[in-house]
């Protein structure tokens, strides 16, 4: 396995996640984390500022690169020049959801494997969207994302509130 | 078990919800029924109406209370005095869902403890939003909520169809 | 069995949709598509859009007839004069609120049947939404739908997006 | 729907089987209900037994008829002259593994098609492997078993212990 | 909730029956954890064994008694005095057997509640016969048992190997 | 990815099993296809009988060796020079105890890890014992075991059949 592709939103990226990049960047040579430009959905924080938490948090895995995509997942791995994608499994992810989407792949990309890594049994649970609701509603989890993160959520948060406050 | 935190949006309360409301009192000294606010959603009912709903409902059973709450579920239930929460499993529900919150919370409150009752096979299928699903298309369920709820029920899409058709 | 009613949104049909209407028009005398208008969703395919092209593709199977229908799917299907409901089952459909609703609809209608037949496993991952988001990002998926399907799916498409252009 | 195959151990037959055979009964001009001889395991009831307690408690449905056979499904029900399969779902059934089977007996015999039909809600949680634990510990489920069920559960547990008596 | 049961086979006690006992002793008067004699299965320890460990690991927890039982479990809770069935729940677990047993008990004594607890994420993936194949391959899992469990397991393998080599 | 292995008992290999050892090969430099001797389990096939039929079913993918362990899987992992399992995921395998096992291997071995990649749509519904059901009652299933597995099933239930008649 030379390269592989980590595919998500990470809106925002959580110990969950880094759990699955390192895990997976010790299979192959080079792991992309391809962060998901996703017009559809509002994310909390905009494709650059993921980007940039992504390449914080990750900067000291030498072999991780962050990079955005747009379109369908197997223009992007072949553009990487990859043919693996990474997918974190918890006990309790809507795995259902996970499986079609990697057989629709395989229609698209018979060359292209999806591999899926288990998620730490301590992040169970853990979704990008329950973490958001913790710090919307003025909880803090840092045991849930790393510290850089818990302060992105938190001026974030604190931001949203004042600009509601003004348009009042 | 002194006092336990029954927690949901009751929108509106259906005979599922009773169900699990008569049990868990049988259990502790003081069941207090947590009526969410949760802005982020519309409600069919307004946070007034379905206080009201459930007052009537559970006015004979008598260590039954219902109150308001918004923000994370593990500080109302500390406000409370209480260490418990109550959740209801049917056998269709959504289990995962219901175990990432519990497992969140612990991690958020480690003294508390979610206890889930299984929900009577009578109401294996029952959801509010489905009970809602049958009164805005002219159906009737008295067999799923309480003729209260359901009176309530056909006033409010009564009221909704003469605005729409005003506004046309 | 001599009359049974499909419902769905087919927004657009899939070859999944046209597996079961094969298999189920071979058990009955007549099989009756039952298009939902479904005005709380915000379809890509109109109302009218989607019963025209269940009709071309259907045109081959002698005792399958589409109509559209609004309101409970009970009262539908009486009105048809049918007692017997088909639903297709995926190895990894949602199981869990094709079981509710048809628990929710015997409540209903006491008299009336559901029957759940199996996709082929051909099509265990295919659903409309994954289709479109297929086409949505420029790709073509005549695996999964008939080639009317894939060429209505692109002309929508093409056209939605000379319109957002127009509109910027 | 001319004729349907319902199979099964049915060691003994429950309300839950009686259910599956009463809804299938008013789908097709007749039903066979197949009692799998089943060598490699060792049911409380022989053959015979459960084909005669069968015939016993479905007598007065007119157009079900009850046979042994053994062999491959798909053998038995193209010998009975049949092309549909009836199989009973419940809530808590173990789903994937009928999935399976059905998808299996496909690949076996293309024409023949497997129908699901849904118990009801009030035996989600009922087996016969349930019925014998309870009996054999002495209980009694009259809510489970016809009364002549019930009788026979009795007797053949007596008659068990008499032998384990005798033979110590 | 003055007095419940936890009953089980605990063939041996692992880390996640403990987690389940020390918490369900803190919302309780007494636990009772009821060792189920079962002699259709054959076990590792006997009945004698299996309560001797429990009431080692559990002597520092004041209201925790451990007892043994036979027979139907609803018959053993209403001779203790008791009326809540407590029972641990994990994210791997075969909730669905569960759930069958829970709604089982329900129809036999309808005045008894079960109550379901999470364990511990740390012990999702934990069951007494996984914990014994680690040891009869001759591994050791001192994360999963306590000490003297594990003990008791080396203890019982090394002799189960001297007998057998005895009757070479 | 050096080198991984591929544990099973393989009683004996299906297409299923060939689709992942052939997906698999193309991600590592080496495959070891280890053969489980699992004593407690009665075969059909010897364990000399699957590492042989496994040998002459892969000997065109030059990369894949068949090895038989016995013992802890992380063991026969670390003396093989490996720190990758792969594991097959099927729709509609069960998936709750390949998730258990997986996170148990993790705690006794910490550096390895388990990949999962997923079947083909077109094995969803395929496991050994399946497939000798069907032959074990007569049938034939060319298109889930290569030929060469085909005659050997066919082979050893003749056999098993000649040796109860002389014992008869």
């Amino acid at each position: 396995m030379k390269r592989a592709v980590y595919p998500g939103s990470f809106d925002p990226v959580t110990y969950g996640h880094l759990d699955i990049i390192k895990r997976a960047s010790t299979l192959v040579d080079e792991l992309i984390v391809g962060v998901l430009v996703n017009p559809s959905k509002s994310p909390l924080f905009t494709l650059e500022e993921r980007v940039d938490i992504l390449r914080k948090v990750t900067a000291d895995i030498p072999n991780v690169r962050v990079e955005r995509f747009s379109g369908l997942l197997v223009n992007f791995v072949s553009e990487m020049g990859a043919r693996i994608v990474v997918k974190g499994l918890r006990a309790l992810s809507d795995f259902d959801i996970e499986f079609q989407m990697a057989l629709m792949n395989r229609k698209l990309a018979e060359s292209q494997e999806t591999i899926f890594l288990m998620t730490s049994d301590k992040y169970a649970f853990l979704s990008s969207s329950m973490v958001k609701d913790i710090y919307r509603l003025g909880g803090k989890a840092d045991c849930l994302v790393p510290p850089y993160v818990s302060e992105r959520l938190q001026a974030k948060y604190a931001n949203l509130q004042n600009q509601q406050q003004e348009e009042e």
